[in-house]
């Protein structure tokens, strides 16, 4: 099943301590649809200046990605431009310049309108709510927020909860909204106002999934070299997704495989810049990374390991 | 088998937002002591003064405790004073009076010299070695560290990792010694210089081991309340190095399950003040913990999921 998803198309020129990239592909949406198309068709709604590369974009139709969302209006694309530092934990915005983005009002072409599975990226949540009232009769709708929203426009987030199935924020987004420190007890707290799933991204330690009653922890994926952490989370949202609408189904065992999916491709999204590396992938490189998340994982209670 | 641990036995004054307790049980030996005798026995061996309430140690030694090392000396006992915030995840020194513990040269009482498996706390790497210049034939020696021994002591701590098969520290600790903050990369730095196997706690973000050829990887607990995170990491140590020993191996299986009685033990540390948790933690309790580690992170890879 194709997903829809909404959400920004960017141009981000990257430094990191291996190097540097001038205005490369980005954005929520870019990523996403990279890691999703391995498992799914993507619909992409967004839009873009007329500086954007779109040609660039061709790796991803060629997988699956219908890119006839993505508007093209005159002036500047959203332009992102960061520095990470040593550690790759921490980074500084040196700039970031809206261009179109900042107008942007997501018109869903009349043959995205049928989507069932909806990917609702980081973008304000009224539009977020928009996009859900031009979609007929959507089923998985999955949404990422930010600080900024959650300070900014809380009601119209709430509000948007209440019509959304997965929440996927990071662990400081899903304290902030619950303002409640502890994890688990935020999760609830989000899982009352709407969402049966609530998974928590935490970049190199993983990510934590929600649900009524059980959850699941996949690790993040080791790795000898962090290239460039731009888009992981949208990356992990993409796995996610994308396993999910190829499976049909929101059963615990598939939600669970969706978790380590959704890590592997973030994983992927941080071993070069942009989402280059997702260029190359291909399905042995991730049934080989899902098989080594079970082995770091894996173990076995032994009945007489714990009768002590 | 039972386990010889030498570390500190001291005083804390503790400060949550859930409460306060003052001068109750603490260091690391009796941590890693009311952890580690769920499986096996230990003999400490430490220093207390003569304000120390050696009595309240009574219901280790009737879990297989050993106390005929914990030497009484005039003095003052080791002091911590700490508070807690809002979070639990950062907290304030208030107070450290070292008292007997600055002079302390741990002697190993000569029935305690046939330890196979050693556990040092975080002591000076000096008096670390000169605990294992006093074991016969140890076998299984792990050791924790601090920064400020990596920092100050380096040179005998390096030469105390070449004596050592299980270096546990925690993320910070780990890219310190190694001096490289990718944690996969400081694992294979630290490897290289003596240990077998690196197990690196973080804390509510769980812990990882790195082995020649294999990682291996547990979640904290997810709690509803973090009571007092005092003694985790030590406690954690605890059910490792309990599990090990009961277990009486270093195979694969057993370490992977050995990280997973870690991660519970240190999530019961925290679910009360000081080591009281443990005075009513049965058998049951563990079993059950154990089986939820595995439903957290338990998934199965069906060939079909990542034929996509």
């Amino acid at each position: 099943m194709s997903i829809l998803c909404v959400g920004s198309v960017a141009l981000d020129s990257i430094e990191t301590p291996f190097g540097r990239a001038e205005r490369v592909l980005g954005g929520s949406a870019v990523f996403f649809a990279a890691a999703a198309t391995v498992f799914s068709p993507v619909r992409i709604v967004g839009v873009v200046g007329e500086d954007y590369p779109l040609s660039d974009l061709d790796f991803l139709a060629a997988r699956g990605a219908d890119l006839e969302g993505i508007e093209r209006r005159s002036g500047e694309s959203f332009f992102w431009a960061g520095r990470y530092h040593y550690d790759l934990n921490s980074r500084d915005t040196l700039e970031t310049r809206l261009g179109v983005f900042a107008d942007f009002r997501p018109r869903i072409p009349d043959r995205f309108k049928d989507a069932r599975h909806v990917f609702l990226g980081n973008i304000d949540p009224a539009l977020q709510n928009e996009v859900l009232d031009q979609v007929e009769a959507p089923e998985v709708v999955a949404c990422d927020t930010m600080d900024y929203w959650i300070e900014g426009n809380r009601k119209e987030l709430l509000g948007l909860l209440e019509r959304v199935r997965i929440l996927l924020v990071n662990d400081a987004e899903a304290r902030q909204l619950a303002d409640e420190p502890n994890l688990l007890k935020a999760s609830i707290w989000i899982r009352e106002r709407g969402p049966e799933i609530v998974v928590v991204k935490k970049g190199e330690h993983g990510a934590i999934l929600f649900a009524e009653d059980w959850v699941f922890f996949v690790p993040g994926y080791p790795l000898e070299r962090v290239f460039d952490p731009t888009g992981a989370g949208d990356a992990f949202a993409g796995g996610f997704m994308g396993y999910l609408a190829g499976a049909g189904t929101l059963d615990e065992g598939s939600l669970r495989r969706a978790m380590v999916f959704g890590s592997a491709m973030g994983s992927y999204a941080v071993e070069d810049f942009s989402v280059n590396r997702f260029r190359t992938l291909d399905v042995s490189d991730v049934r080989r990374r899902v098989h080594e998340f079970r082995r770091m994982t894996a173990f076995e209670t032994h009945p007489e390991a714990i009768d002590v």
